[in-house]
């Protein structure tokens, strides 16, 4: 048990589906728990309007609702939740040292969930203009755009979702990809292609986005002509992927050529009583009701190492 | 996309959370999903009077409510229910044959969600007296046992849930365990000991059940000194583990010496296209939450899978 108010039986880092179930599972197993969450407790999954495919709810429910909802549950059985920024993290012997904004903290079992970072595109005027018309969430952001013409740049499930979203908002749609082809799903594909607001530029990368105060215009290349073109748009939303946010484990627990922590079944990492869950793992299918079951399954395996 | 009603894109056996969050996910995905349970809908957490800890319900939720939202939810993304019991499975190139009591199915893709039994003891007296005064589940017969003495057999949580459950309608819980310590957490164990109503008799295992219409004693062997003894009881709740559903899959994929069927992180079995999840799966921490996110990850990888 818990020595004083800085040393727990478990850590937890992030409070999104995952790391707030592993605080509901671990604290209702008796186990003293905190979690560090540096923003808002809830992660990405918060940021959604409704979720419709959490399983228990056939009416959709909002996603930051949702989390609420969890955090309350974990919190009745005694979670702690701490609003903090993790700096580093060392296994000190038996011990897990997690230095934070807050203060330093300590643990026997670690849980890493951390989720992911939506990637940057990296080009001029993408910093300056972010938030005064470049965006990374067309739920949090569509709202902005109405009657405007806007730029979905990416290929995959998540490009096509964000542009579907726009259509209710925004004047036009255009996907800009740098390929001749979606990796979205065929059912989305189906639905942007038959979407007469959404338009498809292919083979194609912003270079530049230009504007005043606000967006007004991106420069474009065409990869195989190498031709360069300019549009006039009122928005840009950025969906090309994700970066997990493992930066402060590095060299502590084993992590994939794309920044992923490799798991076993059990959620345990390279480094014993380390575990991580959710969209920060190796493998995961990057949705809530995943994050969960993985935050349940480390809480129990955490609590059997603990116990040995 | 399928040919005829009995021509699918996906298979789901078993109905538990664990199936039916595959179904949501496949059928929400535009897959034409058929889920085929045995019995009803809803799996062995639909017996539980009330789960505390499936994230999203702070106050609980019954077993059967939470199943039948999930069931609801699945239903009105276009999710099929086939009552039938499954005899056979057959890979046939790049479809697999699913034969059932109701007919012969066919899908390029299976997930197997069965679940898991509850062992039996296997001494004369327990098949006889089964249902008259041998139970497997207090949750779902403990008000059958009123004022009456009972014995629990085992000594893991699962045991010591039953035991502390039974408290509540029995005169007396006797435990009634092979070894001398429990395997179950800490937190239980604490509860179990401090409730006046719980007995634990170390070392001991039942040679048979007695009775004449219902059970009204156990005959009792302490495996240390070998002596026997006989206590008058009026019910045997029997605890002591879970056989996994995996006869009809035997030979298909490949399974471990508990029967537990072995997959990798995506949920993938050995067998191209056949995923299983849930309390099946080998390594699985056996609750609602990991079933259902479980099924996720399987519906996600199954949707790619077909998509190739």
């Amino acid at each position: 048990m818990a020595k004083n108010e800085n040393s727990h039986d478990v850590i937890i880092i992030g409070g999104g589906p995952g790391g707030l179930t592993a605080g509901l599972y671990t604290s209702r197993g008796g186990l003293d728990t905190a979690l560090i969450e540096r923003g808002l407790v809830g992660g990405q999954i918060s940021t959604a309007e409704k979720v419709d495919n959490y399983p228990g709810f056939p009416d959709g429910i909002g996603g930051r609702e949702l989390t609420e909802l969890i955090h309350r549950q974990a919190t009745k059985y005694g979670l702690k939740t701490i609003i903090a920024e993790v700096t580093s993290v060392k296994p000190e012997g038996k011990q897990i040292a997690v230095n934070t904004t807050q203060g330093d903290h300590h643990a026997r079992a670690l849980i890493i969930a951390t989720g992911s970072e939506r990637q940057k595109l990296g080009v001029p005027g993408e910093q300056e203009f972010s938030g005064k018309g470049v965006a990374y969430c067309a739920t949090c952001d569509a709202a902005f755009f109405r009657n405007v013409p806007v730029a979905v740049v990416g290929g995959g499930n998540a490009a096509i979702t964000e542009a579907m979203h726009l259509t209710k908002f925004a004047s036009k749609v255009t996907i800009i990809h740098r390929r001749d082809k979606l990796r979205a799903s065929a059912v989305l594909q189906g639905k942007a292609l038959a979407e007469p607001k959404i338009d498809f530029l292919w083979d194609s990368v912003i270079e530049e986005i230009l504007g005043k105060a606000t967006v007004n215009s991106i420069r474009l290349r065409n990869v195989k002509t190498d031709t360069m073109s300019t549009m006039d748009i009122g928005g840009v939303f950025v969906a090309v992927g994700l970066k997990p946010s493992t930066e402060f484990i590095r060299g502590i627990v084993d992590i994939d050529q794309g920044g992923y922590i490799v798991t076993g079944n059990t959620m345990e990492t390279s480094a014993p009583g380390i575990f991580a869950v959710g969209d920060v793992r190796q493998g995961s299918a990057r949705q809530a009701i995943i994050a969960a079951g993985d935050g349940a399954t480390a809480a129990l395996y955490a609590e059997k190492y603990l116990a040995e």
